[in-house]
């Protein structure tokens, strides 16, 4: 193979990417090559790409970016064991230190010394990336690669929606991005009693219905909180499942929340929040979760489960599938609303 | 209404009953009468109609047992509140006592002085039955009479099968008895990866297989542990729910549960049986939890959501229907497991 | 006995209250007659006298206020079994409905339609009150009265510590007023590594250090951030238990948490307050509780079982004792935060 | 140094074991090579010496048995990265493959494909013992070394009794060689209400009350379920955590286990015995946790957190100390029941 790739830069810290030719980076001792086969546009990408505040105080330029990924091994580190040239894997895009308190006692997604890939390190968006063996997630042989790339954000969404007990439960989820429509189908998976979701964009409310929602409800044009006080019993949802970061849905979630309840926050909000701590969460005798990343590897494991088993099917989450070259059209189409998942092909 | 009813009453300490004619029962200040317009048969009502050991140290004739049931209240007394005459009403079947340390620290279901439905008082195997008000549970009118008796036994199955989380888990039913097909369909709602069970009875087979079992073995002609260890990449099953009180089915079902697996016992061995601790419990790591009926309301609410959403789908399960006055044909059917669930109508 | 009876009565809606003389209540068929032995002050009963908002909003003068109390049984309802005339019995302040979702789930100290004692009905700064049997708790004979009283507060500490598992961790408790104080004391009795607390007054700050605390720290001249994150090994504490309500101490303490920490929040901001949810909970991977009340009657076992065995001695928060008559002078010590739980002696 | 070492070498398959010398170890990259100072006897070393079926059908020799250490690290491979020369370390004696199911969700200390010190690879009663750098803990320079090696049993005791809430609950401890008396002392620093042991050698009976039982009953002179049905009220103990691997001390403890109680067992019965699963677990409705080794590295943090603090002091319980040539009489000792813990020096 050539030594020289296709591989979209971040070139300046600033608004933009490039599409350049650069080196093939060569694996460490530990470390495989993956040839790139699918890469799927992540929220972070997007952030990254149009170099908003948190872009500029984390992202040191010049830096490959993009982390979701599906590829072929072809070229493993000498004292890589568990890894073979020729296997179809996928990432786990955190990489943890191993000796902090977190590392060591179960709660490596909170590494207190984390590293990125495609945050902190060179990432996917490219023909090859490097991928630390103790990162590598084997796929099943016959995995879609556009599937597989999407492993990682079902992640989030497996780790948000798992935290805690679906089955017979009524769940709200706020927010119909990618990750938001997965969970609407894990809901359902795992045997919620009533799926309700909340979303304003017509094309997303249309993919959250055919994600199984039992209700999708848009807060521009309905009382969400009457609504869904009315359809259980009063009571309010056993679960919300906060994927919008967006502050009002945060609130609105909350409110109609029960007594006694539980709610999982993926979402970012962009900046500080007012919260009404005491009615929203301590006299409702509420229970909050804040999630981060996937937990390594228990939630690869209900991944590949849920996959595997057929309970969950991603393709109708993925709208939209562009060459790299065309990883401008993705961030355009994304900032629009108007999609689900996007995938690249290098 | 007249103030005779016909009751199938255990009128001496030895096997049978006898179909005959008793005075209707009173209710008290705080119980409800409900007519009884379906009642089904429980493998505890066989112990009784034979006179087992167990019935011969616990049943004090003349009694009318039986207590699975649905009806309509017809009676209330004059300290009832919150029930009226015309509602559609099951009725958890153990009643606590209110002041034991159990009963006052959330785990009513294990209450140290309970007493039973057609065990301990009279029962529902008859036209008419006296509940207290506390132990009344409200159906959806539309619930047709023999689902709504038949969710007793099914809350035992919801109580074993979602004692710990199913989702994205492979999971082992011994013994494919009512509850047990109950639980196969359980488990599939919950969303586990893939569902096994035993049984030899080749009428129970079949009925597991339309209850959604992915494979149902019959340990007659197939070596389960093998199968099953193939069958999980040569980890063994995360959860046992034993169902049939068989030790070689206990000590088979142990054999493939992984390390640090869980199991929950509902089945009950008729008699101490022989356990290698060391093996198949402690260097195991495994956990095991011991199930006694259900939990008081959470497995009802539970119970009500799974069938109110479609989830489960009791119907295939109960497959014999007779009037009350066959309740022999019953009883020898069930002899014989030539049947998922039987109801009787008086 | 006469029937009249002394009685701290808010008698209009604004600051203030007064001593006076009502008839004795009666109680009802479920209910018991206390003659009360000693009442302390509650945050509450301070917000009421106070008639700051949230009491303009909540009570119905005139109103008998107060709620923590010991007393011994004089009356009984005719329907009443489980206590005896002579009982020297407290009161689990929260009367709960029985029949809402969460009453029939085990969440009754979240009951939708909660009334509580000295807040909707009348209280027990008085010669005597009315409790429904249902919540009457049975004190060792030997108990002193003021201990007996204040356990109802030391419920809230009691659930709020309990909440996790504090054996072995490194705990921060913002906040020692008197729950704060109490809390201290659970920790070290459960064994914690190391129990932080933040106080500004410094009376406050002698008790903590009395209740057991490894390390007070006064955040008007210490940065309590440096010094905890210092004290545990750069990584933050395992718990927080926020007992101030004070939104500068909230984040503080949200501040020193760990990755994958958690938190229970007993304090009540006063209004809604800014936060950043993001930094503070959703990156960190925290897991927060609200807590409302006690779990009835989990907590009043556990808090029986640490007075019982001594791990836990209320003495030395137990500071101040007044005749009923000069409740004032207690309300007034309250306000100035030189003291710890005060006492009234009807 | 030299080149050669002392070793106790079990050298064929039968009783007894030698003292010899032979070359010291040389560590592999990622290993390093400790020079013991102190060295434990546990039961597995009495197993080992004896040959006892267990030892006949896993060791195979010659082999340097012995596990529980501490000592300095005298000497790094090549690739280790977190230890030093000089450090003062004990070791984690399960070496986990990493890669298995268990090793990868969160339970690496059942780990499929475990390989432990001294009994799979050469043991620690030698001077000096090559242990793997992830293996590693770092002790605090000022342990006392005979406290540091005692930590790796101290370390199941810890496993044992934290793998369930300990505070305000009443435990029963089965069987109190040096395992049971360490879980007496922690069950007390974790705030449990009542701590009762059962043990037939007064000698250890002296020695759990020192560690701070409130009471120790011998089996052997006293109805042990009387005596502790009539201390709990008649309801039974919450916890039974059984040390002992003996068939009547297991009943015993399951007999007095209260309705909805929790057990761990960690003693492993010497084999398959007969157990009335219907009444000791399934009516019962409790829970029971198989314990093997200890949780990797959250025990390890319990077990420092315990310590460091002076929650737990292990002194009392380490009763002999022999230099490493005197082995034979520290086997001699443990046979007998006559000590706690045994501690060589080499």
């Amino acid at each position: 193979m050539s030594d020289r790739m296709k591989a979209v830069v971040k070139t300046t810290a600033g608004p933009g990417a490039e599409l350049t030719t650069v080196d093939i980076p060569t694996p460490g001792a530990k470390d495989v090559l993956v040839k790139v086969k699918a890469t799927s546009i992540c929220g972070t990408d997007l952030h990254i790409y149009r170099w908003d505040p948190w872009a500029a105080s984390r992202i040191k330029p010049p830096l490959i970016f993009g982390h979701e990924l599906a590829g072929e091994v072809v070229e493993v580190g000498q004292e890589v064991t568990s890894i073979d040239v020729g296997d179809f894997v996928s990432a786990e895009t955190h990489i943890v230190c191993g000796v902090c308190h977190q590392c060591r006692s179960g709660q490596r997604h909170v590494c207190q010394n984390v590293s990125i890939i495609g945050v902190d390190r060179p990432g996917c968006f490219a023909e090859y990336v490097v991928v630390p063996e103790c990162n590598v997630w084997q796929n099943p042989p016959e995995m879609p690669p556009e599937v597989a790339s999407v492993q990682e954000p079902f992640g989030n969404a497996v780790h948000t929606a798992l935290s805690t007990e679906l089955v017979a439960k009524s769940v709200l989820i706020t927010g119909c991005g990618p990750i938001g429509l997965m969970a609407i189908a894990i809901a359902k998976a795992a045997g919620a009693e009533q799926v309700f979701a909340t979303e304003v964009v017509p094309y997303r409310i249309q993919l959250a219905q055919a994600a199984g929602a039992d209700l999708v409800l848009n807060p521009k044009d309905t009382n969400v909180s009457a609504e869904i006080t009315a359809r259980t019993a009063g009571t309010g949802v056993d679960v919300l499942l906060e994927m919008s970061g967006n502050p009002s849905a945060i609130r609105e979630g909350f409110a109609v929340l029960r007594y006694g309840g539980y709610a999982a926050l993926l979402g970012i909000p962009p900046q500080p929040m007012e919260l009404d701590l005491a009615n929203t969460l301590i006299f409702k005798g509420a229970t909050v979760y804040g999630v981060t990343g996937r937990l390594i590897w228990k939630t690869w494991y209900q991944t590949k489960a849920l996959l595997g088993s057929g309970a969950v099917d991603l393709q109708p989450i993925i709208t939209h599938r562009f060459p790299l070259e065309d990883f401008e059209q993705g961030m355009a189409l994304m900032d629009t609303g108007q999609c689900g998942k996007v995938v690249l092909f290098p």
